[in-house]
């Protein structure tokens, strides 16, 4: 029994359930929003931890707010909230404080002006690679490293160790390490401050509750998308099959690449989509140049803030070696110095991973939102080992103990006292108490397999850009955080992608 | 008697000794350099003060040392200093230190984020102009006001107060207040950190040694240079008549204006040029999207550092009304706002202006090269009026008395103690005590008229870059601050002016 649709979203994140909200509010009736997971939002996730306080285990953030057209609705509704509780959204930018283990804090640090050195390796690496359009891109390590190398006159002892580490911070942005980092577009320009959300689900139920419920099956995957003359025919893994006018396809990038490829030379095919025809050349070309990255996070309930909120954003450094500024003040060339990093590296091997073979970033709620909790930020392929252990919350504290204690001495308390499990502590004790662990999965959950779309060395974002905004076709159409310029890799973005789809559609169908 | 030259170079700033330098380098064995002032170096002036302390009057610092020809030279000739106290330069940026009369320190406040909000200022203004290219320009002061008034629901009370202030910093990179300044051209980007030089008068020395002496005639001034045939002629205030192949003027941009005018028109004619034929209609036009800033300084000599050197450069803000945030939160329109602000704004007239009135920057040696010095950094119309005054000492330090006795406190010591004209204080007095006051006088300079260009509202620096780098004819050329992109404005864009004239002038010299 085949069903007509005249538009069948597949994904029901922020990209699909904006366009389905867009198209009802356009007067379309009869479409369909095909969910593979048991709950709305996608990379939207929204969860309640000890004492029912609320994590977004996805995005947390409206970015970019003097160009998010999600966050100026939200600042509209927000203006009606009458108290502070109720409030949308709080602004939490603030002066980021660095925490390296031997150190201790290196922000503002007077001599060795991180932050100058920081904002001059940006402008280093934007005159490398716009000055001259074939510079061939490298790593975001090497391109650390070339600037040491070439600057290093300029630079004291202090500046070339902990500089380099100090720009790691890039990596909670992009979600991968800074050596599989395209050293052209690690730095980027931010388009206003960053506003953290109270939370996301209040979103995700205004979206989903402007169009008719009916709408949704959730549970549901899409086995194959057809196109057949003027008609597009879906069907599911229920059986069911669908016929549409229009289908918005919003699985993540990487749910997507799987299309591009012969099902059985995949592992875990779950999710995978059969297209017919294929996927378009340009389509396959383009992932050939785009990658996808893997922020995860850990979050750490505490029963009380016992520490002084310095500051809502606290960035531990990664170990650096003293060796590495010989190695700087002494390498005769780039290269040389890149096969001497090499040589010195700690492992990525997961066994001897420790917590201090990674830059992490904690963002304190206590500071924010009054919450006692720190939300860590990690990358991969650090996020790929913890959320494989995630369950084990023994383990993952034990892992992250000496970085935890290390913060909670820079913020003038004492050591992190094991209280998860039920366990009491002895009332004298005055440490704070860990009361639970949360960890994410998104490179475990099949429907997302890491976290938002990313640039490796050579890659070039616009390319699948194009060819995802182009369509497969002008019937299979593409939305979501990977498809988009402005907004690129966040929820605003993939938002506005699902308004682009839902007016193209709109404007088809009554043009018809 | 008229006397054959090569070239003939107007003017001994960096551009005209690097021209001579370069030219002679390239083989040329004729050329004389006409300076009017009795000194070289133009507007880059080492003075000694008391204790015989060196400090530059004029400009101070290697800007954007990662684009920065001259910075390179001296980095070489740095790397061969044995001992720091003959070091070049020192690298003195650092995070300046924002001071209120009212409510003390307001940088790294964690509540008001200034930092962030004088970013999103920055971005704004960026968005405002750059989306689309026929957006009228206006002053800084107003699009201060529209960023307020439209993004007023995502800012508090203070820092729609505060941030208006804080971002007046930029004052002192153009010279000139925020009502004057264009706003398309306030913002702009740094190549990279700054480096304080300790002191210029030994670049102006080297250059000036790498060729012939007897190419310098000091304290004359060129009254006329006339285009005849293939050849120039210039004739100077003291009867001496030139004929040159080619001729660099690098006279300033404000004393150049003086040619496109009819000297009748003008109060002072001194330094004035007659060009035989006039400037040609591009430069003329120039003029008219082209003005000049008037950064002055303040050196306050102390006779010991008893203050705490939290930072090298103290921002000491204008005072700003509370009265300013109702404005902006009761503003119906962005017009109404400025047209509310100009009613409530304090008064420019010299006799009522007190020193909170503008936002001024201290740079205090101290911290960067251990002299217990404060340079003050102040602009136009208050440079004119304090360099108006600038040898009655006593009435500019009481003038400052008010602000230099905020920063002391913030500083953690007590007011200054007025130890000048040989006065002695009681030895039990501990506030810092003032043995000298020094004032930059570049407003009544007849040879500078102010200090370097900037552009108003409105104007387009690129018309005058091109018209001046295209020269006047073939052989009647220009170098100067205001001749060239890179470094516009600043020590090493003068300096590569000065080279790329050279190479010009070399090259058809030997093409002949």
């Amino acid at each position: 029994m085949t069903q007509d649709k005249q538009v069948i979203i597949i994904g029901a994140g922020i990209a699909g359930l904006k366009a389905a909200s867009q198209l009802y509010a356009n007067g379309i009736k009869n479409c369909l929003v095909v969910e593979a997971r048991d709950r709305l939002g996608g990379r939207l996730q929204t969860v309640s931890g000890y004492n029912c306080s609320k994590y977004d285990l996805g995005a947390a953030w409206h970015h970019d707010i003097l160009m998010n057209g999600l966050f100026t609705e939200e600042l509209e509704l927000n203006k009606k909230c009458k108290d502070s509780e109720s409030k949308r959204f709080v602004f939490d930018d603030n002066q980021p404080i660095f925490v390296d283990e031997e150190r201790g804090r290196l922000d503002h640090d007077p001599e060795m002006i991180l932050e100058f050195i920081d904002k001059e390796i940006d402008k280093y690496t934007e005159l490398e690679f716009y000055q001259s359009l074939d510079v061939k891109d490298c790593s975001f390590h090497d391109i650390i490293l070339k600037y040491l190398f070439e600057r290093r006159d300029t630079l004291t002892d202090d500046q070339i160790r902990y500089s380099a580490q100090i720009c790691r911070y890039l990596e909670l942005w992009h979600g991968i390490g800074w050596k599989d980092m395209s050293a052209k577009g690690t730095y980027f320009d931010h388009q206003g401050r960053n506003a953290l959300v109270t939370n996301f689900d209040s979103i995700i139920e205004r979206i989903s509750s402007s169009f008719p419920k009916e709408w949704i099956v959730l549970n549901t995957e899409v086995k194959t998308i057809e196109r057949k003359g003027k008609i597009v025919v879906v069907k599911l893994n229920n059986g069911e099959e669908y016929t549409c006018e229009y289908t918005v396809v919003t699985v993540p990038q990487s749910v997507l690449e799987l299309s591009t490829k012969d099902p059985n030379d995949i592992t875990n095919t779950k999710g995978r989509i059969e297209f017919i025809p294929p996927l378009n050349a340009r389509i396959q070309e383009a992932f050939r140049k785009m990658h996808f990255g893997g922020l995860g996070k850990v979050i750490f309930e505490f029963d009380a803030c016992c520490w002084t909120k310095k500051g809502s954003r606290i960035f531990t450094l990664a170990h650096s070696k003293e060796t590495f500024v010989n190695n700087v003040r002494e390498a005769g060339s780039w290269d040389e110095l890149i096969k001497k990093s090499e040589s010195v590296n700690s492992t990525d091997k997961p066994k001897d991973l420790t917590c201090w073979d990674y830059p992490l970033l904690f963002v304190d709620l206590a500071k924010s939102t009054d919450v006692p909790t720190l939300v860590m930020l990690m990358q991969r392929p650090l996020s790929n080992y913890i959320e494989s252990i995630g369950d084990d919350k023994q383990r993952i504290f034990e892992f992250f103990q000496p970085v935890l204690d290390k913060i909670m001495s820079t913020l003038d308390t004492e050591s992190v006292i094991n209280e998860m499990f039920g366990a009491t502590t002895a009332s004298n004790k005055i440490g704070p108490k860990l009361k639970n662990i949360m960890t994410t999965n998104w490179s475990i959950d099949p429907y997302s397999r890491g976290s938002y779309s990313t640039c490796f060395p050579e890659d070039d974002a616009l390319e699948m850009i194009i060819a995802m905004s182009s369509g497969q076709d002008s019937r299979i159409r593409f939305a979501g955080e990977h498809t988009i310029m402005d907004g690129a890799g966040a929820v605003h973005g993939s938002w506005e992608s699902g308004k682009r789809e839902a007016a193209y559609i709109s404007k088809n169908l009554y043009n018809k």
